[in-house]
């Protein structure tokens, strides 16, 4: 019998999560049952959005549950198989999360062409992340030709996709991003203008320096006071895609907002959204695309490792301190 | 030579104006020139929206000029033609605010019908505060059947309509006012829940209590603690028409926004609007629809009407104190 780790969720944490809200547990992995997969991981996948689930209050998405294994995406190889769709061998994308061994129905499972690109990548650019990108740029922002584009961390998982397909489709872009490292890395891709938030006592300031013309699109990450900046800053009918507030995650005081009342003014448009609702729309169009600019060299990434599973909550609260160069990944094997 | 008062902004108030903003002056009217009438207005408005151009930053209507007749929505009747295409005793109705009379070019002018309908609902109900809840509900909040529907400031000029075209057609309107008056008011033309809000120490408690199934519409006029309550409330996809924020309107801080991150995990859609920019595409349908519900008497409306030039500015500032009850009209003559 197969044995596997895995972190669970011990307690809601009630501000910033820490160790001690998870556990590590070993379990006993069964030969997989008719029609069942057994997956070993390879990479898991943390992100932001977790932080939302670690409540017990109703959302989008349910509550992670307390004593089971976190769920989330996560990239491994099929080590035993009990279904004909699925041999060994064949590296499969789940969200079951953050674990190193596990069975799960095949039909639940999605193969992945890791020849084509890296694993990971399905954790990525052309995973979640990436497709959040496009859908919240092109389609949430309804984007269009000329659209000054401003991202908050730009350097994210998300943003660093978002400032891509923005300069891809010939738009300025304005990215804010904390270090020096984060900015440098922005420029090397192209961003036109970058902002340090960490080194600007007044972001709407060093908005309005970067983007004298207006913003016309905001693609939000950050909440609190980028959303400020953002809103005086933009042209009137901007449009505002809404794909997270990360500095409001652990203390809600943190995306407190006081310019709201401009968008009555400006005629702006705040669109909120989960991509999870949008893959039957766009799914294909963006496999297209992505794949596309992947292979034409387009689209380039930063990733973060962290090395094993002892190591997952820390590669999580990471996040939270920005200590991650773009995707945040834990790799299993 | 006819002799005119009028009231011209004095000061920006750098926040709640008083008397001292403004000040009453008395011009010699001369006798229209080719192309022009005289007007003696019977009726101006005060609105809220007139606060925003009460200060010297871009926005999107030019800032009053100081030392000139602040600009507004006016009512009146040609004493004087100098055009064929309006006669004396024709009624009009025109922008050029808060005065007795004055020249203008007839076709800066728009004629109305003042036997239909009282010459001061053009002003109200068959005016811009109609056409804005007109707007506002059915496109910028993309009413949908079924949808539950939450309106603040719920009593005042835009609010009343906006309550009552969601009753009309066949809606759950939950509706917050200040004060018992209004309540009953809005009781009285067919509003299911009525929040007051002055007696209410927890809005979002009081907000789920009245709509428990969830809002999927809200009409926006307050902004801070209602919208709070409003993102709290709302259902996956809700739709907010952001029409006003008057409370920050004298007070940044009042409009402060805590919840804006709901926005996200919820999918909600704010889209703030000027009611200016969709005349051309809804003008007629506004008209068509209003006139019609007036005359089958589905649309009851509550006016509060000072008495006197002298009482323009006293007018202005009860918007901002809660002491009109529906459209706050100055009766002229």
């Amino acid at each position: 019998m197969t044995q596997s780790r895995e972190v669970r969720l011990k307690a809601y944490p009630p501000a910033m999560p820490d160790p001690s809200h998870f556990e590590m547990a070993t379990v006993d992995v069964p030969a997989p049952g008719a029609g069942e997969v057994q997956v070993r991981n390879h990479w898991m996948s943390v992100d932001p959005y977790m932080r939302g689930r670690m409540r017990d209050v109703k959302s989008y998405a349910a509550p992670f549950a307390l004593g089971a294994p976190m769920g989330g995406g996560a990239v491994g190889e099929v080590i035993a198989s009990n279904d004909p769709s699925l041999k060994v061998g064949d590296m499969v994308q789940s969200m079951n999360g953050w674990r190193e061994v596990f069975n799960a129905p095949a039909m639940s499972l999605q193969k992945v062409d890791a020849a084509r690109i890296p694993a990971q990548a399905y954790l990525g650019v052309a995973g979640m992340p990436g497709m959040t990108a496009y859908v919240g740029l092109i389609h949430m922002a309804s984007l269009k030709p000329g659209d000054v584009v401003f991202v908050s961390a730009a350097a994210g998982a998300v943003g660093q996709i978002v400032c891509q397909i923005a300069k891809i489709k010939s738009h300025k872009v304005i990215g804010s991003a904390g270090g020096a490292e984060k900015c440098a890395w922005l420029k090397s891709i192209g961003v036109d203008e970058v902002i340090d938030y960490r080194a600007e006592e007044n972001l709407t300031k060093a908005l309005m320096k970067a983007a004298p013309e207006g913003i016309d699109v905001y693609f939000e990450n950050v909440g609190g006071k980028h959303m400020d900046a953002a809103l005086a800053a933009a042209n009137p009918f901007a449009r505002f895609a809404l794909c997270g507030m990360i500095a409001g995650y652990n203390d809600p005081q943190g995306a407190a907002v006081n310019n709201l009342m401009m968008a009555v003014g400006k005629s702006i448009r705040l669109q909120g959204f989960i991509v999870s609702n949008h893959f039957a729309q766009y799914g294909a169009d963006f496999q297209r695309d992505m794949v596309g600019w992947i292979a034409s060299g387009q689209i380039k990434w930063q990733e973060t490792v962290e090395d094993g599973i002892d190591n997952a909550v820390t590669a999580f609260l990471k996040l939270f301190s920005g200590e991650n160069n773009g995707k945040m990944l834990v790799k299993l094997s």
